[in-house]
């Protein structure tokens, strides 16, 4: 492939080589990319926002995540966030900070893959900013949605009783994580890296090109189910169930049997000696949907594909537990990043 | 000062501590930080969104921009965007990339700055993302505004005869860099940098605590004058003039004499032997505001304080040229962000 240094482009030939055919197509988009800010028109709606920062090393490592998938992931999981809301993503704003080992097909790649996002979630790029950095890669994303007033759902309207249902499967994203760093430390980092994956095509995919549930919230129009709380999964089911048990001044209650555990992803946790529970609980980026609906609702759940009643709300003073196969309850902790454990 | 290492709160109680008591003012914010996303209402009126990423080494060297100026200026570059559309800014999301030798109180300092002008701007707070960073402090803002239907400015309607105006005064922020960047190589790397800036205030001001010119959008709307097309002065004069003219299909001629720059700049030009009319051109970060009106409204124009008549648009195949003292004319070229340039 050839390779364009990006200094012979310059900035502003640069943005016009990766966004210059860009076209919106959504109606709430009067104008896009080109001038000091983007114009959009939500008249009468709620507008959603929510915003990304991704850096190289710490969210990514690009010896084994193609640019493409990158570009991919890094739109998907700011959609996941509109979605959460119970919102659809309308537009979004892009931020590089890129370093000089990038070619410009480099970064048309990522482009890409973000723009194959946009196509497939019916979404407009709208706007951004390029800046040379003089480390890793730098993407900064923000998303701005639409939703109706009166169906936006966020973390704090879970009630006693109410049921909780996870989308999915939990723990996949994580697992692939682990094998890819596996085969990162045994390749001699000489060559192209490419290792046999053969039979573990699902956990990669749910790491390196996850999807964000549209379909989900879809169906829960589709069956005027109104969730009372709801929150995607992005640092793990564990972390992600206490922010909407602390937002709603509620406790709750899940069992071990009912998570939700693909087969590859039971495998590798055994291969890799992990207890698959933990990995569940606790795995992250998942970008699964959690959300609680009133009891009541319960038939009409069951309607629903690829979602799994995993427990349900208590008071807070009864905490937040997950109840073992052996009928003992641990209590759940968040996990959460911190710099510390990242070394 | 005390310090706190940032490990010892976690993601979750750093969030807390920084954003904890941040409480929206704005009408149109219906939910602010906390959420999958912020909720906002705009109903009936145009949405504006723009977004910066800022990196560490490229666009802020933390030796001589204290943290809390650093938060300042992030904050008001973005509104800066919003007023250059004619649009009032409402709420900004903020994301970060730290990294270990950064305590709490610097993300405390940094924050002070961002919620002081957001004070002074009354802009809402509503959103972001944090994260560690394995090499340099990174900051995407993205700011959201509102404007009417009618009166949104864009940089594609100037048309030939229309007037052209810049707010302020030109290069005191590329001469304040300078000087900074003059005192640093001086400065030995030992104990703190404080250089004597007696005199040459002005110029560090303008470098480390600009604003967003909130008073011009005002003044214009007071005097009933809708700009044809507007642009803030971020990449330099030349560079956004040209693009006004190139969006707009038209071109333009300014006048050497007619630039405003302040004594201290023109002093300090000297002193670096720099040609002030090149500084004043190419000098970027002003934040200060070109626009253009239809002729027909300078004897209006003349009663707005602060705003400087430098030329006229004529028509796209004369090009875009600045007469000299001598009158002799020269073409005017964009400067832009080169990553060659940047080493």
């Amino acid at each position: 492939m050839s390779r364009t240094e990006i200094a012979t482009l310059g900035e502003f030939g640069l943005i016009d080589r990766l966004t210059g055919n860009i076209e919106p197509v959504r109606e709430t988009t009067v104008k896009g990319i080109g001038d000091d800010a983007a114009i959009l028109d939500y008249s009468g709606r709620r507008t959603l926002v929510t915003t990304d920062l991704l850096l190289e090393g710490i969210h990514f490592d690009l010896v084994y995540v193609p640019l493409k998938h990158l570009g991919y992931k890094a739109a998907v999981v700011n959609f996941s966030d509109i979605f959460a809301m119970n919102g659809q993503p309308q537009q979004i704003t892009v931020s590089l900070g890129i370093s000089k080992r990038f070619s410009v097909e480099d970064l048309e790649n990522f482009y890409s893959g973000l723009r194959l996002a946009c196509e497939v979630y019916n979404v407009d790029i709208v706007g951004g900013d390029t800046s040379t950095s003089l480390t890793g890669f730098t993407i900064s994303i923000t998303c701005i949605g639409i939703a109706d007033e009166e169906r936006v759902v966020c973390r704090n309207g879970a009630k006693e009783t109410d049921l909780i249902f996870v989308s999915g499967d939990l723990g996949a994203s994580y697992m692939g994580l682990q094998l890819l760093e596996r085969e990162k430390a045994v390749w001699n980092g000489s060559g192209d890296f490419a290792p046999d994956f053969a039979g573990k095509e699902y956990l990669l995919e749910r790491q390196l090109k996850p999807e964000a549930r549209k379909d989900i919230i879809q169906a829960l129009a589709d069956y005027d189910i109104l969730p009372t709380a709801m929150i995607d999964l992005s640092d793990g089911l564990s972390s992600d169930l206490l922010h909407i048990c602390k937002q709603s001044h509620a406790g709750c209650q899940i069992f071990e049997e009912r998570l939700p555990i693909d087969y590859q992803t039971a495998m590798m946790a055994e291969t890799f000696h992990m207890n698959v529970t933990t990995v569940a609980l606790n795995g992250g980026e998942d970008y699964e949907l959690l959300f609680t609906v009133p009891l009541h609702l319960h038939d009409r759940m069951k309607e629903i594909e690829g979602v799994h009643l995993i427990g349900h709300i208590t008071k807070e003073e009864q905490g937040c537990y997950l109840v073992m196969r052996d009928g003992q309850e641990m209590q759940l902790r968040a996990q959460g990043w911190n710099p510390i454990a990242e070394d």
